[in-house]
């Protein structure tokens, strides 16, 4: 049977060039860069040197903008929490959107707990944040604001750069989650005017346990997690050397070939957009259609279930999402789709298709062919089909 | 040149047998387990349970008592903030030791602050910590102690047996740093009357980037880290699959293998205690010199810089190292070697050699061989050496 994978957002495969200049990392250069005075030691400290390097380039950062963390919820945790705490004395209004990621809201949460008041930013429909809602937002009391770059679910690319002009004119410290974004769009951090910024290594091919946090020279941060004086004592631990270097060569790769990734991507996406309507019958997308990520397809569809559909799909071979990967941990409805209107009975049920690089046409051909047969399945077990069907047929 | 690595305890290699059970898992097995709903994602869940299960059974703990984290520093501060946090209504008094990891010593400082307070308990010249100073350290408010299982600069294995018998006596929460013996020698939550326990992989001859805590069911604790529902939402952030897979197959070979290794280790080290005073003039070793890890020697050398010797040793191809891998964001003296009475100025050059189970007696030779010449090259550098042999003349 064909295998396809088209959940790109949950993680991609670590590209065979990244594992390749990851594994003497392993059992030759294997040292602690903590432990640089001997030459195992020194070989680590440089690799990590040479990476975060690389890591910054992608985003047009300095090399000592670049904190590594473990993984991309470390790294928003590490920016909200860090910064809050260290520029406590600048004020106690935070801003954030509602459609954040969970390490954001949660951390959000937690914060308000903690003597910080937190506004939640509305988005429309499409799922876009108007850039004067934030604006508005804005009191004496604001000093941080977090919007993400991308949305997961819904694919949605924010005005980010609009937001940094609002920001900056304000003097607040601007936070973006990219973890959506790094890697697979164009990223510039000083085109987007934010003082931090959350990437993480597996979405764009890179391996998992590795991400990083760009907080802008001369911005106070403090660590979340207290320990010995890696990565100027703001993440303490030893560093994990070969998905660094990991990291590092997958950034380089996706720095180059950006651009033909974009421009395989964005035709196939389209196809599946293009095709879905005329195809499906109660389809609903989620998410602006064109300012969104390159390989993304979102929409749920009534009387289909999300995750039956993910499963009969998975039956075929076909590999896709129903809602985010990160699971909310109260299990609730996902909160983007309730943001957007979606009613919260679909809202367990929305499907994210997302492709990757090596996807083909042959794949998109295979999805397309496969979904209307799935969905009828899905409908056939359905009393709310049963009955919508008697009502169109009297 | 022969290549004598010696420093074990800052880290190890990855075991060739272990990177092979990795590799699968970063470009066929890429699925990220919390997506799940399809084949990708769920033969990686698959992975995470059997990993979590050969973890638990390395130190006889449940697999549902295993929670996955990044670091062994990230594992310490999750079990001193977390459970501090979950039941502070059941106290505000926490014990640890002075010779404890910063990552535990930082995050009581931080807890400190925030209301509790902490007592740290002293040890005696040879390291070892009095489970009676503990005893006598409880007060009504006193909730919590830790005291870590082995001192990674000093080798000393403290007596976390009858200290565990004490806080069960008083209805405590016991927590051990458990980084330097998880994967060493035995060790058994069960025995040792922990609540919760932190281990690390790359000691073990597992990967970077991979560690665990151990919290025994019913006990209370809450996450630093916001976020998804990974590991029960105690550590948020998406799963280091190839590298979980990695922590419990070499869990899984220190579990075979932790005898003969044992067996092989100390001879090992004790060859190198009973050759070095013979050898070497003004040596002081530091930690007790039984009740110490098996691959463990450690020492201090008058008018030899530590750092300096590290740096010749690694001109002959051997490393060993300098106080501790993870250096204290103050660049202060060592604590360890404080506590047990070094004078401060030595406290910079202190030797730590750590051997590993892949070193042979020649290895030992070697080093042997190579030291006096080294320590002989130091002195000739030091002014206070030049001094003391006047001294020794007259």
């Amino acid at each position: 049977m064909r295998k396809v994978y088209m959940d790109h957002m949950s993680t991609t495969p670590t590209d065979p060039r990244v594992v390749e200049e990851m594994l003497p990392f392993f059992t030759e250069n294997f040292g602690n860069p903590s432990s640089h005075l001997h030459s195992y030691g020194l070989r680590a400290k440089k690799a990590v040197d040479e990476s975060r390097a690389k890591v910054a380039d992608l985003i047009n950062a300095k090399p000592e903008e670049i904190i590594f963390t473990f993984t991309g919820s470390e790294s928003n945790n590490l920016a909200l929490r860090g910064l809050a705490l260290a520029n406590r004395d600048r004020g106690k209004h935070i801003i954030v959107s509602e459609v954040e990621h969970y390490s954001i809201l949660y951390t959000a949460r937690e914060l308000e707990k903690e003597g910080f008041r937190v506004s939640y930013i509305k988005v429309n429909k499409d799922g876009l944040i108007d850039p004067e809602d934030v604006a508005k937002a804005i009191n004496k009391d604001t000093f941080l604001v977090s919007i993400m770059h991308a949305n997961n679910e819904i694919g949605v690319i924010q005005p980010v750069e609009e937001i940094g002009k609002i920001t900056k004119e304000k003097g607040l410290i601007f936070h973006t989650d990219a973890i959506a974004t790094a890697g697979v769009i164009p990223v510039n951090v000083t085109e987007l005017g934010v003082d931090s910024l959350s990437l993480t290594s597996h979405t764009f091919y890179g391996p998992k346990g590795i991400a990083a946090l760009y907080v802008k020279e001369g911005t106070e941060i403090v660590s979340i997690i207290k320990g010995g004086a890696q990565e100027g004592g703001l993440r303490p631990g030893t560093d994990n050397i070969p998905a660094i270097v990991g990291m590092g060569k997958a950034a380089e790769l996706a720095k180059t070939e950006m651009t033909s990734r974009i421009e395989h991507l964005i035709p196939l996406r389209d196809k599946i957009i293009n095709a879905l309507p005329e195809k499906i019958k109660y389809l609903h997308f989620t998410g602006h259609l064109t300012q969104r990520l390159p390989g993304h397809v979102s929409f749920w569809i009534s009387f289909a279930e999300g995750e039956s559909l993910v499963l009969f799909l998975n039956y075929k071979g076909i590999a896709i999402a129903s809602g985010s990967a990160c699971s909310s941990p109260d299990l609730q409805a996902s909160h983007v789709l309730t943001a957007i209107g979606v009613p919260p009975d679909v809202c367990h049920g929305s499907i994210t298709v997302s492709l990757g690089k090596d996807n083909t046409e042959e794949d998109v051909d295979y999805f397309l062919e496969t979904l209307p047969k799935v969905i009828d399945r899905c409908w056939q077990m359905s009393p709310l089909y049963e009955d919508e069907m008697k009502k169109e047929l009297t």
